[in-house]
């Protein structure tokens, strides 16, 4: 089975998208952003994280699940840190679930989607309009993170996917934190 | 209840150690580390931690786990980052079990167990011995640094713990990831 989640993990916000290759054309069968509240606690924030990320992997059951690598320096130590609690939390659904982690450098992923491992984020987005025909720019950019992750994914496992098309059908979806308890989780 | 579940979390090793102060002296439950291998895929690794530390929390059923807050500036940047991956699913498990996580300053970890917030390794090391009547000094620092979280948390739920006594009768137990094949978790 060809199908990758991408995800771009972050505490604020987590992009998603599931891309299917099954017909040898990559088709995205979901994508949205999984937002936490920035005024809740950790703890809350990450089993929110997980709880979408387990449903999506329960809902699609990728082939694998497809994370950006690790840095060796980020700008800002601190939103590293806690992108690296949601990046752990991500992992361990995945896990749970049997389903291989590809933890891709920042580089193949780009030059699987521009040709170009230095391609800038804006070619990135228009990269995978053009790649999956999608009728606008993907945003917010979590979003096409995660579509040029899954798009990448499916290339590693799959060979060259040079030329998918595919009709899109779906708004971006934003799952925001439900406005419940504290205590309730 | 006053009972506290301390946590040094790390990707390597994980320190624990729960505290009990039921009749106002703090007694010893249980403490020792969680080690991963290596050689192993962050998430099976990942797994393990979170694994060990749901079952610390169905065990012992704590009021409150205790972590340190994050810092500001690590001087390793990449272990702290993978540090995070199991600070979040540490997190995770606490939440998943309503148990409230407190993030504890490391200079009000220090003022709780040695008055003093900048205090040494060794001092807090020798702190926990004293407060806690221990027939030997407390290691590795990890177990210590778990003692002393958890030490501080009890402090911050039940206030001032001044001269606690409890007999050691546990050694530090060292959880390593069990042998298994690579696919099984």
């Amino acid at each position: 089975m060809s199908r990758v989640l991408g995800l771009d993990p972050g505490l604020v916000a987590t992009g998603y998208a599931v891309l299917d290759a099954a017909a040898g054309r990559p088709a995205v069968l979901d994508r949205g952003v999984v937002e936490t509240r920035p005024g809740r606690p950790l703890e809350q924030r990450l089993h929110l994280v997980y709880d979408a990320v387990a449903r999506l992997l329960d809902r699609h059951a990728p082939a694998a699940l497809a994370l950006e690598d690790l840095y060796a320096e980020y700008r800002f130590p601190r939103t590293a840190l806690l992108m690296a609690h949601a990046r752990g939390v991500v992992c361990l659904a995945a896990r749970q679930r049997g389903v291989p982690v590809l933890a891709l450098a920042p580089a193949e992923v780009k030059r699987a989607v521009t040709a170009n491992g230095a391609a800038s984020k804006e070619q990135v987005q228009q990269a995978m309009r053009r790649l999956l025909d999608l009728a606008e720019t993907p945003r917010p950019s979590h979003v096409a993170d995660a579509l040029a992750l899954a798009f990448a994914g499916l290339s590693r496992l799959g060979g060259g996917l040079r030329r998918p098309s595919s009709p899109d059908g779906l708004r971006t979806a934003i799952v925001r934190a439900p406005a419940r308890p504290d205590g309730e989780a």
